[in-house]
């Protein structure tokens, strides 16, 4: 309802528009044109610096089709997660693609320098849940953060995790990672005073059920400052930090 | 290991213990005072201002005791969640106690002023989930929070929610609270740009399975930004809004 | 965005009101004012028809204050469900109130005459069933539509239910309910071929699960045109049959 | 019981047949001949219109002999869903195929011209959920009716379905299909005022659970005159809509 | 279809019916008198010998009505399942009741001689089975079967149940009853070569969630010749045992 | 205890053994000599008359080396139950072999006459029941049992069932096989006054949770005299039908 | 088939009995005489020494009976666990009794003094694990262990649990008790290197689904020497602990 | 906090390092040797005699990456777990191996001597469960106890195992291996009087839910002395079982 919603106005005021074509044009603008649902992931992320392309259940066609469209208007760096090692070969044919197959996540663009609060780490259970914690510290990282990196610091082994205590103590946000019986949420939980953002995995067998032993554990943490995302979601993990992590920035 | 590692390490030096002594001594003093598993909830908070007792499960005799506890040790002010009305009777005899019924919480010492980024919103699906939402706006109110509540915006009724969009897009920090089918935090988290704690509740009847139907749909949430804490965990919530919304303190 | 925004662009137009103004004003306006999303049940019924309160979780004081208002905005049929016989009692003293215990539905005013497309049948697997049902089919009745009930004609018994079989055959619509294995939709659904809705009920033991299995037994039934609601919602039924039994008023 | 059992009944008056003869004779007849049961998917379709046959778990001999099993009868109109591309190949060989490889439906016999009540909407969440869409559009289509198609209109990025507000708020019926969180049947139930056939889809990953959180949330909608379907289940969603958008006509 | 059938054709033969009052006739009476579809519990039972009412969900005067209507009728023996002791108080001062409390069931009239194959052996895992069993037996020895009780035999203490093999060689039909793992099932359909009718109990706490482990125990029995019915459901597996029981009579 | 236990007594009595000797043995003999658990499957189907080996994680080479080993102790029927086709066809070559692939099961040996009660009627709920339905019926037969299939007969087409009347009337035992929502059992159950036993099959998709769906409806059947057996267990329903079907022979 | 089989041999051996008396006699024996299935837990606790009675379901009159039976068997310690303070308080009327309501466990006659292999540690994870945690270690003591109570050392708190590493890490068995997110079982099994016995509890809410996110928690737990009891089982744990602590005895 | 722990303090001591930079250094040295968190898996096994790697997941490179450094490190004998063929026969070539395929089982170095308290039988239901069985044996065997195999002795075949009552009454610890109905564990539980690990395996269809049905039944258990794994974890059995048999070294 801003620049275009005041043009209809001013046409009324001027009397070049009639006030039903007025009313009809407001009533029929798309909801986008009156100026509050600018809801769309491209537009959280600031214009002219980042689209993300979510490409599960999308042909290289198509991904390929939407990245040109949006390189036409001035996107310069795009994040493309979930991408097959097929999709990345073929796309790499036609763009400058940085792939990382462990992650599923490819990139056109560089990588900004990093500029929020702190730094952000990325902690999991095992090497098992790598995979998720990639994606989860590579989009932190194509939105600006600064990424630190504990793999495999599971609680059966609590010597590992203490040994980054520094790390955990020092965060800005923690992005904990686990999955069968998921208990790292609520030990770095319990260590920080940061908020921590829990991912369960599908990592495991028998009764993890999925990810679903890992996802309730970590919905009861007993330590505050803990909440939760879908089973497997590195990339929302990693969004959210992000995006906590560049709080200052708001006022 | 701060003040009190350094006074065995001095006394080492002095010889005024030996070395057997000071091995012994480190490795049995208190995990907490070697200086990083600073893990409770009281020191979170900072100290001096505010603690934490979780009510439920616990005698009235025994959140007195513990209360008289806090305050010989200098604690001013106290917040007390899921304390029952006839524990807060029994302990307004003897304290002096602000106690909020529909939430069940009461405060011990005054509410201090609001100091965070911005604005919490707490925001819900109906009238039914008041005393989860009471609970996490009063909790972040605690922690030195603005608190604005948007209450029965449900998404049936989304002229409710819009007509509320601007405390939505302004917010430092969003709280969703919703029972049935959780819609409500992925069509908030799709009008906002911050992040967004998802509460599902245990309002609604048959298929919602005591809260299960809106946790899962909070978890499969598209919008990103979105994470989730436990079934009508309001205090979870508010507590870690109140974090978020203070991050800027943090450097 | 009818009466009230023509005025706004009226007043424009005359001079009346600045540009700015009228922009803040239009933005700023009550969603459901601009026109579309008329989304309050309330304004479903036809106006001046008929309005429902869903009495379970809100106090007889806060029904009685919401009748109150809708009355005097000339508000004259009400139909108020899951009504305690309590609430009920109290609020008989100051309203004229036709109160039904078992559907736990209270209706202020009178039960127009029905309009429909034809009737609505309401069948029931079993006596326990009824509550439900009469929700269901006092719902329906309350919006205008014509109710055949047909109770207890579970499909253990199938000449029960056969010999009815003019009854379901003729039916407009029909809402199927029942508990425990849920057989009834797809029964009907085999002999009719008029829209079927769904209800499973959380009558029964055992492996029911409170509903469970009946639900899921309608959700994969093998004859078309059926479809389901809630466990227990015999409101959602009752109405959207209603919906439907109205279907030829549309154009 | 029409003409047979009337000639039957003649033969008796005639002499023609014995009493125990005829009695005999109504007590083995197939049961469909004595004139209530019409219950076969093809009966409810009218006569010599459109016919359906299920293909999943047959083999394409099965699918090709019903088919001349009904050409033989006269039927010209036949639709053939969960039809693999691998069946239709073989199938085109020997009839005139319209086949719809993303919906997997096929068509034997032209589409004929829409004559119901108004235009079914269908809308999806995502444009993942477009096999299941395309599978209740193509149905819809195939039974006459209008369809209008909203696709990737999920409730994360609102603006998009409010752009489609015009369709919305004139639909005849809706179908609103959805994975993951399963909230687009909500926000579309409280936009509309005609009947909502929600269909969860099993798009998502984690905590969907192969469509479950869909469900749950749809089963939970907190807006009047929504029903649900299975999963997945395109066909009996545009069946159904279908159905109800042809209610005039049964008068 | 018998007599009234019959006299409707004779009607037509004579010419005092004409063929299309006989078409009518016979298409809308109702489906019970042509013939087949005695399917009510009470048929089932042997005319004149014994009728059951499920008691949960009536009221006394509910019941008090039926056992009237069923005495009219010259029913002598009644069996009234799930019959709360208050009923029953009730029901004694009008009729004549001989009431088991432990398995809330009530008889009018005397049990007959058992005349079955064998003998009906009802096995319970621990005492706390016992209603259940209790119903079982009771159901069994109204319908004219021996039984044998064989109770606390749970597979934890093997002896107990291998002292009485000769019981369990011998039986005609087993009842297996057991909560928590109920592996009772499983043992004894190795150790018998009769049908075994498995009935899981709620009995049990934590992970036996309401009977589900035993039932999914006894579904998955490795031994042949066993079969499930609901939880807690003694007395359908009272009845079945006693059909089985009497399969002889059958030819 | 037959033979050998008798000789060891007989030596006792001789003198050939001592007392304490005698007790060892008595002691470690094979727990199955001492005859009463005589509890193998092989064991209850008469002595050289059937055998049944069940087929799925077994080496072909293993399945075999049984069949070899049975036929040197002179067993000359045997069932094979989840043979695979090319299992079938390797033990083809080396044994005299009656293959039913749809059904996955294998004869070695004559199907004998049949001989129990009366017939064991084997229906479906739809055709993809069929390998079910297949291995419950063959099943039936070889252990000498009549068998009258009546498939694709499901309930939402009532009359396919009802024109079958007579057979399930007249039957001794019926097997009930249905995926999906699992009606058929309880509809069956209501027609007929035998032993119904009923198989959830994991036919279907969506809700139908691999067979959930149909299971919970056929325990909850408000049916008297039906159970239910594992999901997709046409083997086990097969052979207590049989069972139950030569009940007479007992006594 | 100790004395008593051995008697029967005599009886052939002299003459006194007939081979197929003997051969009766010795089939008809309670299998119990035959000499291995002493299976009973009474026999398991060395006799005289100890005897356990589950009171749940039981009346006081039947638990006071069985006190009466085992003391007249000479049986001088008896422990009663789930016993309610009513039992507890009419028991104690006729028994000198040693009761513990908040472990609901009750002892007749005195504890032994302890002798395993070391001591036992019952750690929990919160103050609400204490009735469980006291049955798990009152248990234990009646079986003659010394334990170590380490209670409310839940991992969010991991300061807590580390400054008792000498009680953890010295331990013979330790029993490691939480609710909620159950992770306590996970980092003690990661500190010591003994059998580890977790008990999940039904301590929490909402997503704690009562107990089964910590039994799954604990049952995916990465640490090894971790097994799980079922929800809230504290006697099985302490009476398995026992049984390990006791385990140098064997030999 | 040993040795290197003392070097400082003996520093410290000597002057040869300030207060401040051992207080720096004893902070961030690894926790692992500050003296107590010696949690790892090798640790636990002890010195220089057993390494377990944890097969799954890995590649191959990674396994004999990690081979090689434990070897480097004096390590002589090495098991892997979850080790696929092909990355055996890869492994092969380097090192010399020891694979079990069914088990998935690789031994580097010698197994040594058995010389626990007694032996560790492994019993398991059904032949399927044999590699879950083989993997617990393997890995016991491995860690130094002589294990007895009891294959195929499930419940409905009660004398196979009773044949075998002096293996199991005489046991150290026993490991029961069971899918399906999971009843083994009860069953062996009360014939024993030694712990009882159970083991729920995969082995199973239809309602066996991939082992939850056994998983509960085991849970559920009411023989005492029987603790739970996950499902198909023979591993952490056969570890687990490894250390009880062990505990006297304990000493």
């Amino acid at each position: 309802m801003n620049s275009e919603a005041k043009q209809i106005l001013e046409a009324v005021k001027n009397g070049a528009m009639s006030v039903d074509d007025a009313l009809l044009k407001l009533k029929t603008e798309p909801f986008e044109d009156i100026g509050f649902a600018k809801v769309d992931l491209h537009r959280k992320l600031r214009q002219g610096q980042a689209e993300v392309i979510y490409g599960a259940g999308k042909t290289t066609e198509q991904i390929i089709g939407i990245i040109d469209a949006m390189k036409k208007n001035g996107q310069e760096r795009i994040l493309i997660t979930r991408l097959s090692p097929e999709a990345a070969e073929l796309l790499a044919k036609s763009h400058k693609l940085d792939y990382h197959e462990n992650a599923k996540i490819g990139f056109v663009g560089d990588i900004p320098a990093p500029d929020g609060i702190g730094a952000i780490v990325v902690a999991t259970g095992g090497t098992s849940d790598l995979p998720v914690a990639e994606e989860a510290a590579l989009t932190a990282e194509f939105l600006g953060n600064k990424v630190t990196r504990l793999y495999d610091v599971g609680v059966a082994g609590l010597h590992r995790l203490l040994s980054h205590k520094e790390d955990i103590m020092t965060a800005s946000v923690i992005i904990a990672i686990a999955g069968m019986e998921g208990a790292l949420a609520s030990v770095i939980g319990g260590l920080s005073d940061c908020p921590v953002i829990a991912v369960p995995t599908s990592v495991g067998y028998g009764a993890s059920f999925g990810g679903l032993s890992a996802l309730l554990s970590m919905l009861n943490s007993c330590a505050s400052g803990v909440s939760v995302v879908n089973i497997d979601n590195g990339f929302g993990a990693g969004y959210l930090a992000g995006m906590i992590n560049h709080m200052e920035a708001k006022k």
